[in-house]
């Protein structure tokens, strides 16, 4: 840590945002009318009895004047997926409900839809606070909804999961094999990738199939016809590659139909094929269901969205650049 | 969402946790030298100019004398791994800063280390705020380390990760493959691990070794000596069994050693085996660290936490319990 002088606002501005927060959407309106919305990351809870909440609006704020007299407002906390909402209240000029679904809550207050939760409040106190009006306000009425919220950190929007401290714990504490698998991604993606494909593998055992008949049934299942060139791209990243053998063995089963002969022969699958296919595509999603029900639905978004990231970096084209010596 | 009467203050409670916050401790010390510190939520930046910041402490808090009358305090943001430390500074009774390691700060204030931003503030006002008292501060002195933070969301702790509009977007969108990949997470997984397993391939390939021979070699590094039954039990997520003709095959080429005959043949490493390990490790590990470098080494974070957790749910013993009738 390296102390700095306090009169570097950026650095300040950095400093701060290692507190994550979530973000809100506070709303109020006018005597006149006039609708009045605002982006801020600024809020907290103060009381439980009574319930009272916080948030600071800049004293530069065009929505001040408004905020100050309305007495009530809203306090929307957002969640994972309004991101656009969140950076079109953070932007000054329009008019910022334009579109919007748009209920009217306690004396007027515009409210909208779609939030990890929403609360009503009153203006309680009003107090200065620097470059910023603080309101302290009494919640009046609030919703939630079960959905995951939005959260920013470090300047940018982000996700949270659950931290726990997992282990995998298989073997002995200080065996160095332990903290191989604590620490390496190779390791986790392998084990993770493995022991997901081992109830997969359990499924396809019953009907006779392979992993690489599955891939091909899979992707004729998605978008039906084919060359095995053509079929061989659609999971090239897997490595496998079928062949003509593999083909005819599956026409053999009558779960594909062959037309033409040599490289251009055409694969497509037969209806029983398709039943197949469905069959096992349904199994595995019970199975991804149940396992992400029991991992939690909010924490899957996150490794979803974390695992394709890694896979946009990890991509043959991604890796040639990030190994040129010019980038 | 539905409404809720605001007099149930768990629901209250569970609606705030909606809001994602970081986790603060808050130190101080008396006239008396009595040492305080309590860990808080409630914190936020109030004004950039004169630099702000607020908390809120609850009326009936022991402390909240000492806070009231000691003019200064700081707030540390705690990062990521100070979980320990949040639960310590959450509890009442003991000597809470016991054999940690403090520093006097501005007015003698304890400051304590590892933390992902520290601010040493003076009392700018204290507000009434229901059961609560608000402390807004002004900040004198702040420090930053690049940690990531310690995240609290829904009433437990978690970690944030980037949150990006990734999209795979190998085939055109509309079609059913690109959300098929989007959607789901066994797709992700596999993916994910065949790319990153793609490298490693190609480092065998040269070395002309298998995957099998690498896993048996990558075990007998990390603990020497084995069986082949042994060897496999250590790789068993993956499916792979080796053979006796395997082992035979790595010691023709002077990676191991065999002992010993039939079931009871012992494996180890000979200088060279070991020493290819060693490299083919190195390079795996070099290319994991460009990659998580360029992926982001706090999110590297909470993906290694989210697959080991998943590991954890997809462990056949724990597949079994779930899929018992009474769990």
């Amino acid at each position: 840590m390296q102390s700095q002088p306090i009169i570097d606002r950026r650095e300040f501005r950095n400093a701060l945002g290692a507190f994550t927060t979530g973000v809100t959407i506070i709303t109020a309106v006018g005597t006149d009318g006039t609708r009045v919305g605002i982006t801020a990351n600024s809020f907290n809870s103060v009381s439980l009895e009574p319930p009272m909440v916080l948030w600071s609006l800049a004293k530069t704020a065009r929505s001040l004047p408004v905020f100050s007299a309305a007495g009530n407002w809203a306090v929307h906390i957002l969640s994972a997926t309004q991101e656009a909402l969140s950076d079109r209240f953070a932007r000054s000029g329009q008019d910022k409900f334009a579109g919007l679904e748009v209920s009217p809550g306690i004396a007027g207050i515009p409210l909208l839809e779609g939030c990890a939760a929403r609360l009503q409040c009153k203006t309680s106190f009003q107090y200065e606070g620097g470059d910023h009006v603080i309101f302290v306000g009494e919640v009046l009425a609030f919703e939630r909804c079960d959905a995951p919220p939005l959260v920013f950190q470090g300047g940018r929007y982000a996700l949270a999961a659950r931290r726990e401290s997992a282990s995998l714990a298989e073997v002995p504490e200080g065996d160095p094999e332990a903290s191989f698998g604590e620490d390496f991604l190779g390791y986790l993606l392998t084990r993770a990738h493995f022991q997901f494909l081992a109830y997969v593998r359990g499924l396809l055992e019953r009907k006779g199939l392979t992993e690489l008949e599955y891939f091909v049934l899979t992707v004729l299942n998605i978008r039906d016809g084919g060359t095995i060139e053509q079929l061989n791209a659609r999971y090239a990243y897997t490595g496998y590659l079928a062949t003509p053998q593999l083909a005819a063995r599956l026409a053999e089963r009558g779960m594909v139909n062959l037309e033409g002969s040599g490289d251009q022969t055409l694969c497509t699958l037969t209806p029983s094929g398709r039943e197949l296919t469905l069959h096992l595509t349904a199994a595995v999603k019970a199975f991804e269901s149940d396992l992400l029900g029991r991992f939690g639905d909010w924490d899957a978004v996150v490794l979803k969205n974390l695992l394709k990231r890694l896979i946009l970096q990890t991509k043959p084209a991604a890796l040639a650049k990030a190994n040129t010596p010019e980038s």
